[in-house]
């Protein structure tokens, strides 16, 4: 399927809106791709992101997984509105133990009301990329003005 | 149900792997209450855990839902033991604006090989309690010195 | 928290719907309570709803958790409005051994877009009923036509 | 990645405990294909099988998306071992209005104690197949004794 790109615009929303988020700039998070259905993030380890073992936390790992999801879905929606995180569920299938964390949102079902989309976070350890946790997620399609 | 309180060895353990969790200090977060099967974490609002709207990020939601049940599986388990988050599942229900965000974790149905516990977020708002997210999560018993 | 009874016309459309399911009446199921914002569905163990070892098959489970929430949500939507089922998650506990299977689900958070319910799903074996199974499932409020 | 065939004895293994579920006999429901870390299971539409509407039931699409990861997980793991659904959850994201409803179960990351699987749920209709349901599931490696 060919999709037109993303607009000028969306994508200075993204930025903009991404830009807002504390807790990204927090974990030190990047936005890496945006596309039309689908965002990375990215995080290089940090004492500020690690569990008791020096590992990624996992919450790190969610955190960023929901936040693709939302910029995935957020490219997608008409103007004025944006998706709002309903819930997601997440198995981290392998510890996250490497220096940088890759979080892939992607649109699988777009709907006027809820978009379902999907993560694949990966790890990455001296050049080798492995998948570390899967995510399945529900947003709410919301007008702008009370979600973004 | 009468349960033995946690022994002081317990409760040092679980002290001592929150202390090393660089990402709950980055966040703020306290383990605020732990006992037999039961953990609180706080989290007062600060420019590090917001979204783009000044309220708690969905992340920091998930990454303290997730702490929660961890420390409440880590309170039942024998010596030697831990749980590791093998998934969960949140929903999002209520916007976290407040300035304290609280989740309580508890174990739903102990095994020796699997831990269902359900967490309960709420979110505190001049002197108002309002519940804010529910999770459920299953965690896998394994060995501590791979986990803990 | 003191709620108006259930009506009589949507007691009616309630049971009117699930006599129409036909999934319902193959697994032998029946709608036992219904009250607001609270519905139980039971099944009696027979050959139809076993799994390889004669339990209960944990696909029955599901069917009977998602169709309580279900009607759970139908009993405090408005007029000419349904929940329909989005998503769900659903952990499964204990062997479901016994002679009765009995699901309650529960609203959690009504909203006029999204409705977030729990069930819990008990076997009964011998007079002694046993927490099974937890589920938490979030239904999209939609126009009765589309959706009963 | 080439992987050896499923032995015979497998196959018969999977086969035989498939045919000892009562409720896939009672859905009509078959084991259509089966590899190494891939089950599918169809079921034609009947009176059996439907919601109030003559569609495919939420409980139908949620069972066999269970029992066909559950069998592609038997598929991977030692002899002598089985795989146990320990939760799973599901988007149900358009109605299965059609003739068929396929699932189609997929080992994602196999363990020794976990196994993560992915479900898709077509629904054909008229020679169509649509993606109606997507799941993820956690199922743990028990046994074969005290689980098939």
């Amino acid at each position: 399927m060919t999709t037109p790109p993303l607009s000028d615009e969306r994508i200075a929303a993204v930025r903009d809106s991404f830009g807002r988020q504390g807790l990204m700039s927090t974990l030190g998070a990047q936005l890496s791709t945006l596309s039309r259905g689908e965002a990375a993030i990215r995080v290089p380890l940090s004492e500020r992101v690690t569990q008791q073992h020096g590992f990624f936390h996992g919450g790190v790992i969610g955190a960023i997984a929901d936040t693709a999801c939302g910029y995935a879905a957020l490219s997608i929606v008409p103007e004025g509105k944006a998706g709002l995180t309903a819930e997601y569920k997440i198995n981290l299938m392998s510890p996250a133990d490497g220096e940088l964390l890759v979080a892939v949102g992607r649109v699988l079902k777009p709907g006027r009301t809820l978009i379902v989309c999907q993560a694949e976070v990966f790890i990455e350890k001296a050049g080798a990329r492995k998948l570390c946790a899967v995510a399945l997620m529900t947003l709410c399609v919301v007008d702008t003005l009370s979600a973004i």
